[in-house]
């Protein structure tokens, strides 16, 4: 199922105030590990699934990419994206992330950043990527960690002073959907081991590149002294691929 | 340092009574996971790093292996090793993992099954392996997951009747050794990542073919009902791995 909180107006208003949403990529703790893992972008073609406000394809147009387009499920998102460039070579473009339709060898860079735990076939996502990426192309992608999805609670496990005791992990083996609290809302998440990610990648002609379970920098820590515990557990899997000839 | 427990009598006399001491790979849960990793065995020359009890060598053997190494830090369990067999065809070698200096060319497949963690430079030991196997071959290997070393403690948090509420995870990116208990003695452990493993893997050459986290089977459930719980947090982390052209 294709859930779209994004545009319920209470939803959307509290998704506008995150740190991310207001500051961009610089409030992403994961942000300069995903930046790693991206090619050189300049005369690319580039494709992100799950666009929100567009920070990411307005990031590839600085860094020389000849054409990029935004995909998001999202009216707000995109309607919000649209707003911050005329830019000829960006387009937005109104799609769940299972319903992009791209003729083939249509992009050279696809990303797509905490997206793809919202949705449930992966593996058609892979395949879709695939097909619609010339060959060389390089797919890098980030969800929220299988550690961090397999409980639905997602939350610490707390001392009776209130302190951060461990993370509990649950149900790991168990994937699929999650019923989440996110911003007092109940946000579907679909939950699925490491093992199947990099396996669902493999099995769609991808040959895995890098992998990445960042933990924030010394200068993230000392401008956000609240995510000291960030290194007690991977909150965020980032994975880089290449497009193999035949998958 | 390349610690040596198996050496020391009272260790080696309770490892020996373990359920995979005595009863091979069938008692091994993560075996089957572990076998369908493995390539097609026939005609290939084999090296399993960490034999121990030569259980891996002797099955590579039936497969139709045509040559089968196994090497060993204790120089008891080669002892062991090397008793239940005298097929010329097998040569136990005692060795630590790291000390392996083997020609270039010399194996197809190399395996190593739960031993890696035991080991401090996993870079190292890639580089070696890639260096002395031939051009198309594959490197097959379990560890004991991150998850299950992150904490020293390795084991279950449980609830006031003795119930386990859930698997603890912690210090998840500080990697390098952890001092735990097992089988009642001081077993040093090396805590990686799955990111290092995996990237580690591929920066020495190798492309990733296939990564499991194996569950228990319904059928080894019903004969091990006290591995019921494994589902909920994954225990091992087996990684296939092809040796790529150039490094």
């Amino acid at each position: 199922m294709k859930q779209n909180k994004y545009d319920e107006p209470g939803f959307f208003a509290k998704y506008s105030e995150m740190p991310r949403s207001v500051g961009g990529l610089d409030e992403a703790g994961e942000w300069p590990a995903f930046r790693e893992l991206l090619p050189d972008l300049r005369g690319r073609r580039v494709l992100d699934l799950g666009c929100g406000f567009g920070w990411h394809c307005r990031y590839a147009l600085q860094q020389g990419a000849r054409m990029v387009t935004g995909a998001d499920i999202s009216e707000k998102m995109i309607e919000r994206a649209r707003a911050t460039t005329d830019d000829p070579r960006i387009e937005y473009r109104l799609s769940a992330i299972e319903d992009i339709g791209f003729p083939p060898d249509e992009f050279d860079v696809v990303i797509s950043s905490l997206a793809l735990h919202y949705v449930e076939r992966f593996d058609l996502v892979c395949r879709e990527v695939h097909r619609c990426m010339a060959a060389g192309g390089v797919f890098v992608l980030s969800v929220e960690h299988p550690l961090f999805t397999a409980r639905a609670a997602q939350q610490w496990c707390y001392g009776p002073e209130g302190e951060r005791l461990h993370w509990p992990v649950d149900n790991y083996q168990q994937e699929g959907a999650r019923h989440t609290r996110w911003m007092a809302d109940d946000v579907i998440k679909y939950h699925r081991t490491v093992a199947t990610y990099l396996n669902t990648l493999i099995e769609s002609g991808f040959n895995i590149t890098r992998v990445s379970e960042p933990a924030p920098s010394p200068e993230m820590l000392s401008r956000h002294p609240d995510w000291i515990d960030e290194d007690r557990r991977p909150m965020f899997l980032l994975m880089a691929a290449a497009r193999a000839a035949m998958p």
